[in-house]
């Protein structure tokens, strides 16, 4: 899970946080981002990205907090393009930052990272590389191909760790999968698949789940995810479990029929999805997003920049469920 | 769904047929297998398979009655090797014959591939090639890979094909998937993924999910299938859905957290699988699967020969759910 004081943001427009900020918090943030839509002037326009991280006391703060790089990306080989949904875990007592890369060589290499952070403060210590996420050693399929949008969740004990990986000859589908976790850096059991893309709302223009992300509540586990292209079809559907269920057995999540939060063209937001869970001073939960403010993109949705990261409350229903609404 | 009068075997050793062969009934049957191990003589043994039919009067007469050569493979090219898997099934007044098959130049190019018999008799009547099975014009995924063992089956007014497909860059995982057929030979929606290999009993020396076929009682549609590897582990699994349910919708269907047929030491039965159903002359249903009656294999188990056709007789629990026993 999203712990307290870290915020993962996957937008490619970090510019457009600070315009959706409407809560004065009193909790001391981090948030981790890519940048790549600020280097127009490098080759090719979109190759180099860098982790960064802003800190301050409140949300409200963070479109303005200062900005530090802990890390570049490779000029070559991998980790040199396509530097994709960072995001940052306190596990075991040191800072992880995990994201998804490709090559220069082949873009769409994309496969999953770790960073460790060397020291306490994740702004000022050094990072090393753990390299590439390693899968269990009797596991045959993980990160063979084009996989990338990990998160991270501990449950009674056992630390989760849950990805989209791309399956298929020629056009492929974009499938969410989940594993234990042995080390931060490697997995100790065998994938499990968690969803694929299996109604029309998944499926405009790609066959995709992605960007996962988990939140607990009345001892049940909630994992959202984003499916079809990123442009206004982009949406977020949901997946539960109890608490008390083997989270390795597919038959303990229960998959939502429809996206539980999709475009509002009365609101003007379109493409909805990305998120991550943290939580204000107070104590409330707090969704973090990307979307877009134009329901029609020019070119390529995904290499368009308007994905501006916005902030929901999030509330919960009698029933215990999650709340998605823009009104909020 | 299996019909009255058409027994689809899934055998290497048809001989074995009649081994189990304990009922006297009083249906006119025909059979449909492949004859891969009895040409031994061809070049690398097993390249050279056949349609085979037989017609007899009752299900015990099947392994004695007279075989006819229906279609013979390719010497090359599409169709000329791994002929598997043949089901017969009569639809819209004609008899269609579905089966999978590789190439000599790849023989691991397996695809499913449909005839369709000219005449009346499937016995006397010339059979003719409609090439390979067609998927929807939209659908981008089905039959691009390593794909084999349709069964189809009908439900309010629709018609389904069901198959196994594999997915991912080397090793693979052999997953089942659905589509709603617009003719004999086309498919008229896109794929959609019933079930992956979840589990340990899926994923004994493969993943593998394969072999569907279907029997309906009491409202419910039942459709089993086997997993794993075909040696000793092989085993069989199932699927339930509610007739009245949106079989395209993958929630409208509850998988089994276990096997519901594995091997019986005590019984000397081995890696039963590959199954479908028929019924007797007194309206009795009955399971036909094969399975090996030695634990230990010599070489490939996929190359093995000791495949024996076998007969259950299927009983119905209090529940309303069929009962898998070698006692049967």
């Amino acid at each position: 899970m999203i712990r307290v004081g870290a915020v993962n943001i996957d937008t490619s427009h970090p510019l457009g946080f600070g315009e959706v900020m409407e809560r004065d918090n009193r909790a001391r943030y981090v948030a981790v981002y890519n940048d790549s839509f600020r280097d127009h002037g490098e080759v090719e326009g979109f190759i180099r990205r860098f982790g960064l991280e802003r800190r301050c006391d409140t949300l409200e703060e963070l479109a303005e907090a200062q900005e530090v790089t802990v890390w570049k990306c490779h000029p070559h080989g991998s980790m040199s393009m396509h530097i994709w949904a960072p995001e940052l875990h306190f596990l075991d007592g040191k800072w992880y930052l995990y994201f998804a890369a490709g090559t220069r060589e082949d873009k769409w290499k994309i496969r999953p990272y770790v960073l460790e952070c060397t020291g306490e403060d994740p702004l000022t210590a050094p990072w090393k590389e753990h390299g590439k996420m390693q899968c269990a050693a009797e596991d045959s399929f993980s990160f063979r191909s084009f996989s990338l949008d990990a998160t991270i969740f501990e449950n009674k004990g056992e630390r989760y760790y849950v990805w989209a990986e791309k399956v298929g000859v020629g056009k492929q589908i974009s499938n969410l999968y989940i594993a234990q976790m042995e080390t931060p850096w490697r997995l100790k059991t065998v994938q499990v698949l968690l969803t694929t893309p299996d109604y029309d709302w998944e499926r405009v223009g790609f066959w995709v789940n992605e960007g996962p992300a988990v939140i607990r509540h009345g001892g049940k586990i909630f994992l959202t995810y984003s499916a079809s292209e990123t442009g206004a079809a982009y949406c977020m559907g949901m997946l539960t479990a109890e608490e008390d269920a083997d989270l390795l057995d597919p038959l303990s999540w229960k998959k939502e029929r429809w996206p539980v939060l999709e475009s509002s063209p009365e609101k003007g937001i379109y493409g909805p999805g990305h998120n991550s869970f943290t939580t204000d001073s107070e104590g409330n939960d707090i969704m973090v997003y990307h979307a877009r403010t134009e329901k029609d993109i020019e070119g390529d949705p995904l290499y368009n920049p308007n994905r501006h990261a916005m902030l929901m409350r999030l509330r919960w229903g009698e029933d215990g469920r999650p709340v998605f609404s823009f009104d909020s």
